[in-house]
């Protein structure tokens, strides 16, 4: 049934391509097309219409030259939105080119948490010249703004947001937003009610106050549980909190309990997609944002990772050295080494891989993972011994050597044990430890399944065939 | 400035361990401890108010016994929507065990979008049984959800929603909701404006009928942007969709643009984080909700993947032998050959997750894919050349042999270089093929990089060292 649903769920896909979301891409290589000739007129009859998103979509698509001509040539007709949905290496590239007061009128149009987004990528002394040009208001937002730590609830937050007292009645209350219209924000979901020192008293949803009759209190309305952001709770934290209550705006408040502001799911939906990515990327060796990142900054940031793959791959090395005068006299034990290396590589990779999402997702924690650990190394065990048979049989056919093929055999099952049990244990003990088990378990896992693949296989060939 | 946001970051995210979100072990243990001394008054006790996001984690965390004395123990007092945070595996080891009546109790009491997804689990026969202890209208909402195929935004919406007419004023709007209230959805996050023929025609935000003027017509409330949803999209689309223009809810239509239901972005943040942990898990070769799965269905589906690689090995492993001669003669052969491979991997890997997550956001197309690949090609040799003067020096003073590390180097060289070019241009293909590259671009990857790398390295010790 799960391959049935699977055909299905593809099915789905092929025909969503003629619905697709996003720009097409004849439309980004016209563009590229006017903007190589310089035609002004067309690009901005073209995109002064366009969605942030979309926007964003194309600059990201353009080439860097491209990019910078089209920002200069939309100037204020660009919805100052669209520098919400770059990442930070293309957000750097165009704003480093940028006059102060050209950045200064974008953010001026920017609600305050997206003006601090984007003032947070600049360095200290662009800041300055930036913030000079900024309104009163939105200046005092941003230089709070900052004081919050990069990742936190206070820089994510919107500090517009509906509070009123509890004492008010439905009807007060519409009355009240109908009143000061023009000074709400453009959206909101929830309306905050508040006791006389600004304490968080609970959150109303609107469709509630929508049907509710003019009598009825306001404060009756709140909904059973009472969530609040603490302003320094990690941005990861609070998306894991609104998808486990289902929430579309949550109240930030600061160590007093006062309201402070607010988290909306928009938002909240980017982090998701942040996390989602960083996992994604790190657990392959490579940095956020890298697609955007200069070739130099890419080259220099995936050395890192590989030179640390490099020592480990010289320390296997090392372990193969001591069994050199064995492969001289059995060269055979070469050609196959590779394969105990990389099955042991590859299944621990899989543990690993399941156990850093559980970590994430809070599927894993002490309470659980010692069963887990124990699941991995029995699941290795069978899959251990199923190759060993494949592998030793496959051996045996090529090289018509019955002790060879046991040996590949036995070696395989010591690997894929060590690597069930160290994929599982890295990761919950890098967690323990306060690290990103994403970032940097493969490095141990694979040092771990290399040295033990290499030491099981040429270590019992050394002692048995020679 | 990066390191230091870093930094900042991680303070936050230490903090934020006090703020922990979800269950704490501790709670877990004393649950587990009183289901194993059939304590029923008191696992009742302290389980009854559970939201049902903690009380899913719960499931979660116990082990299968426990998990169905748990549920039992708590038969109707356990929230219905608890049902929908638990994956698949563990779905179908509760359903298994319990009574058709017992079930369709629970999905009686769940909106038509959770009813659906929980019955989609079941056999064809079980899903008979269960239907005919629905509710009619629920049944009805059933049926029809399951003609659409899995994934699609059919599965997914909610059928029920608020539309009116697009000539009635906000103060009849209000008056409407008012007197209908019992009859409305729990929550609801936009009004729909259809024509007579249930037309879709507009969505108007619920902040905006709050602030506005009663005698204001409703239709001048809608939104500039007229987005919906076909019922056949893809739900990856759909999310796509909900983050690029942060949409909160927005309104599915049939071929005739009836309006039939509506997704909610509490749905599309479980999308998210579903399409993440596939893709994840996926490119490391593991299918999802492998962690709930029991020991031999886990072995099962990991033994396909790693199969899958032992061909890859073995091809690798012919390219040795086809120098089995030359390792005889030069053992410091075998000892070398894995570091090349390794690197080549590895690197691959990284252009690998770069791309296959640049296909899903959409941040590559073939607009840009020419540049991506370019680019990558670049990176590699800069990384290429320095990695081939790192390990030259490295194995010059390891074994006194320059002509050795000359060798190597250049193996190295040209491994990279296959291996941001295989790593661009594999996930390019197979998405443009209509496959889903996070799942089988890494073995075509590794093929070539293993093949590349043997190759190179052995070939040009042959053809100089012998």
């Amino acid at each position: 049934m799960e391959e049935d649903e699977q055909l299905k769920s593809q099915e789905a896909g092929t025909e969503a391509e003629e619905q697709q979301v996003g720009l097409r891409d004849e439309f980004i290589q016209e563009i590229a097309g006017l903007l190589a000739a310089d035609d002004a007129d067309r690009v901005q009859e073209l995109c002064r219409e366009l969605p942030a998103a979309d926007a964003g979509e194309l600059i990201v698509k353009l080439d860097s030259d491209r990019r910078h001509k089209l920002v200069e040539m939309l100037e204020n007709e660009l919805n100052p939105e669209t520098f919400s949905y770059l990442d930070r290496e293309i957000l750097n590239d165009l704003l480093e080119h940028m006059s102060a007061r050209h950045i200064a009128s974008i953010v001026n149009r920017l609600d305050s948490d997206d003006a601090i987004h984007l003032i947070a990528h600049l360095d200290e002394e662009r800041r300055g010249d930036i913030m000079r040009h900024l309104n009163r208001n939105l200046r005092a937002a941003v230089e709070e703004g900052l004081t919050y730590p990069e990742g936190s609830a206070g820089r994510l937050m919107q500090r517009e947001f509906v509070a009123i007292p509890q004492f008010w009645t439905v009807g007060k209350t519409v009355d009240y937003l109908r009143a000061v219209a023009s000074t709400m924000p453009e959206k909101f979901y929830n309306i905050f009610i508040v006791d006389p020192m600004h304490r968080f008293v609970g959150a109303v949803a609107l469709s509630n106050v929508l049907c509710a009759q003019r009598s009825v209190k306001i404060d009756t309305l709140v909904g059973e549980e009472h969530i609040t952001v603490p302003v320094t709770m990690d941005q990861g934290q609070a998306a894991l909190l609104f998808s486990r209550k289902d929430l579309l705006s949550a109240p930030v408040i600061d160590e007093d309990e006062r309201l402070i502001g607010v988290l909306t799911v928009d938002d909240i939906v980017d982090v998701i997609h942040a996390e989602a990515e960083k996992d994604f990327l790190n657990i392959s060796g490579v940095s956020d944002s890298d697609i955007h990142s200069s070739v130099i900054a890419t080259a220099n940031s995936r050395f890192f990772w590989l030179a640390i793959n490099l020592l480990t791959a010289i320390a296997a090395s090392i372990v193969i050295s001591f069994f050199e005068d064995t492969i001289a006299k059995i060269a055979v034990l070469a050609v196959l080494m590779p394969i105990v290396a990389s099955m042991g590589g590859n299944a621990g990779t899989q543990t690993l891989a399941v156990a850093v999402r559980a970590l994430a997702t809070k599927d894993l924690s002490s309470a659980n993972s010692l069963r887990v650990i124990q699941k991995e190394v029995i699941v290795a065990l069978i899959d251990g011994i199923l190759f060993a048979l494949i592998m030793g049989t496959v051996v045996f056919l090529w090289f018509h050597n019955p002790q060879l093929g046991m040996i590949i055999g036995a070696a395989m099952v010591m690997n894929l044990i060590a690597a069930g049990f160290s994929g599982a244990l890295i990761p919950i003990i890098m967690e323990r430890m306060g690290h990103d088990p994403a970032q940097s378990a493969v490095v141990f896992l694979t040092t771990v399944t290399d040295i033990v693949g290499f030491f099981s296989f040429l270590g019992l060939a050394s002692w048995l065939m020679v």
